[in-house]
């Protein structure tokens, strides 16, 4: 891709009225546009890499053994009035009427879709489990829409639910998706570590948060540092390895400022190992039992002959918000050097050709090169401007090209610059380099 | 997959509430259901008929290098103002006051958005060409939703918009979009014919539709069928031969009734070769020059100096209403055969093995068939329950997964019972089985 045609909106400046750094940066680039308090656009350089953020979420939640569907945006209030949900909502819930004058509403989550999606078609024991999800924008009309898209009001979300017949299935059907957070995360570069948290307006008793430790973050959190030493390596898919790995999580205290008890932190934790910082939430797992079934009258037969509600769970990821605050936790912003992961970078590698009015052999260089990456399945994009050397390459670290090879009148023979955003330039042939990205895209 | 396992809530009759094929076969195999009135979740099924639908859609754009960006479902009234549609759109357009009193809408489409994305990102005629678009729910809040997903109010559309500086270019751009919606079409086994079309809302005064015959569609249509001839074979990505294209497929009367001339008709028509019938608009395309960019003040600097409004066009294809459009071409409805294209069937092929509760090889050996399909890309679904023969093939010919193999007693040796949905079984080797299908996939 050519930069000249790109659509990629690149401002001077930060602009002034944006607070973080996720935000100024989005706009900055041109990744996002705002269209009104709170509701964004993403052009091509944002929504590459919310795509690529939402393939991985999808893979994970596939691996599982959820199944996908899609809810709409628009529902109805009645499900709502079922579940008891529609007065207790607030003022966060977009509330329409339309042309006929129902009352409809914009969806700001699916607990009660989903559960009329189950109850109208299965009946018995024998369809559970279920795990079922959705990747779908969802509206919550915040007072104060704020921090770009971290805090906006149409916001787009993988939400899952599941369906068992008894509080053990359903503790493993939780336990799959603890798993597949913790793969979800990692895969995208993430520390995000599981908090036992309060169950909010969803309600219940079990639930968990993933967070990231961002400075800007609007959770503060109490943990044990030793819970970051932990991976999810080695669980399979399986009743007795999801217990112990999530009881390898919960023995270290780790909590939000919801649940914070300030003797049992300081009983449970020695001083050395005491953390007290900020976070921003990545997911949210709730288990409700039958909260929603019960009110919404979904049970199933069970193999005796009594009838039984479904106990049920859900499972939310911010995929939009993910998009800032994978930029919260790894903006450079002192030296402008944002560097994307390169599973869900908006371009594998940026060819930065030297381009005077009378010399285009270093692009005519360039496009070769990007021939040879395009066999490789390596998306480069070029800077085709007329920009000098520095200013160049200072765009594609703001734009977060996590590779960048440089073209210039000094590049003869096989030996290409080639740097890591933000590292030192080696000199390095084309195959050396396929080779790097092609070991590093085969890792994720 | 196993369809014990799967979320497929079939129903054994065909619901009384359709009124048309596709939409009484979506709601029978579970593809789809009603969450209100025009307004449909998606279930596994139909979810993955959809998606690869939207994957071949996206891949013609990107090949005629638009961009795809994303924009919001919620907008501000204020751009609509600007363009002067607020007031004109009437009824159809859902309409929605936020908790602050500001007047928001559900977007019907994306002209007004997309231009003020626009001019707030480039001023000069060097950034242009550009085409951009996305993949986005919208709502249309129609009197009288029918026909399922076919006419519903919560739709999923790919639109794109084109930016130019001349006609001329935009003409080219327009072509484009012509040659990539022949191409997207061919690819979903369709064949859809460009007709001469009114405007409409979007203004303008070159359009065409993208009409697909069908006994059920609401478009009257009025041809020379030798259009049904034509192809964009040969076509090329460049202005005269895509200007040759255009022409050659203009050279045949053909509109839907609202541009219907009986006089003009008959002089270009000879009367073998008209044809009068009804048929599905599945894509629109309009060029409307300069109508938004006046409107809203969307200007570029021009090489000399001088200023003027950008031209632009818009291009539509209905995403969810294909589902329906591909299975009212499609679905025999007589010998309940649905046979999938390929390239878009929700699998590629249902393995189908006799169960007895004493009995359970036949399953095993669909299990053991399925670990090689598997490696071939091949993705089937495994009819693990304890129905007869006839109505699992019966089932699977409504899912319609375009191939079964039959795994019952007689199954020996290397051969096994294959078939295409409503066609005679064979027997082939599973090697075989693999070529025929994966040769099919590469075709497309």
């Amino acid at each position: 891709m050519l930069l000249s045609k790109s659509f990629i909106p690149i401002l001077k400046n930060n602009p002034s009225e944006a607070k973080i750094k996720s935000h100024q940066l989005m706009l900055r680039v041109g990744m996002i546009k705002q269209s009104s308090a709170g509701i964004y656009s993403w052009l091509p350089l944002g929504f590459k890499v919310m795509k690529k953020i939402e393939s991985i979420v999808r893979q994970e939640q596939d691996k599982i053994g959820a199944q996908e569907i899609l809810m709409p945006t628009i529902q109805s209030s009645e499900i709502w009035k079922e579940s008891g949900r529609y007065d207790d909502y607030g003022e966060e819930m977009l509330r329409i009427k339309d042309r006929q004058n129902r009352e409809m509403l914009y969806g700001p989550t699916n607990e009660e879709q989903v559960t009329e999606i189950f109850r109208s078609s299965y009946k018995s024991y024998k369809s559970l489990p279920q795990l079922l999800y959705h990747i779908q924008w969802k509206f919550r009309d915040e007072i104060r829409p704020r921090f770009g898209i971290m805090r906006g009001r149409e916001f787009y979300m993988k939400d899952a639910y599941s369906f068992d017949v008894t509080d053990e299935d359903a503790f493993f059907s939780y336990n799959k998706f603890f798993l597949s957070y913790l793969r979800t995360f990692k895969r995208l570069s993430l520390t995000a570590i599981p908090m036992a948290a309060d169950t909010g307006p969803i309600g219940g008793n079990l639930s968990h948060e993933f967070i990231i430790l961002a400075d800007t973050g609007e959770s503060k959190i109490f943990t044990d540092k030793r819970i970051f030493d932990l991976t999810s390596d080695g669980t399979d898919l399986e009743k007795s390895s999801l217990e112990q790995m999530r009881k390898k999580y919960e023995q270290f205290y780790s909590v939000t400022d919801e649940k914070f008890n300030k003797e049992e932190f300081e009983k449970m934790v020695t001083e050395e190992n005491r953390l007290i910082t900020k976070g921003i939430e990545v997911g949210h797992i709730f288990y409700f039992g039958d909260k929603y079934s019960k009110a919404m009258d979904t049970a199933v037969d069970l193999p005796g002959g009594k009838k039984d509600f479904v106990k049920m769970g859900s499972y939310g990821i911010g995929v939009s918000r993910l998009v800032g605050a994978i930029i919260e936790a790894k903006y450079d912003e002192k030296n402008e050097i944002m560097k994307w992961p390169l599973s869900i970078a908006p371009y594998d590698i940026a060819l930065i050709p030297m381009i005077n009015k009378n010399d285009t052999s270093a692009l005519e260089k360039a496009n070769n090169i990007n021939s040879v990456l395009i066999k490789h399945n390596i998306d480069a994009i070029i800077d085709d401007t007329d920009e000098n050397y520095s200013s160049k390459i200072k765009k594609m670290n703001l734009i977060g090209v996590p590779y960048q090879i440089i073209i210039g009148k000094k590049s003869e023979g096989d030996l290409l610059e080639f740097k890591e955003a933000g590292l030192e330039t080696q000199n390095l042939t084309l195959d050396k380099i396929i080779e790097i990205i092609t070991k590093q895209k085969a890792s994720n």
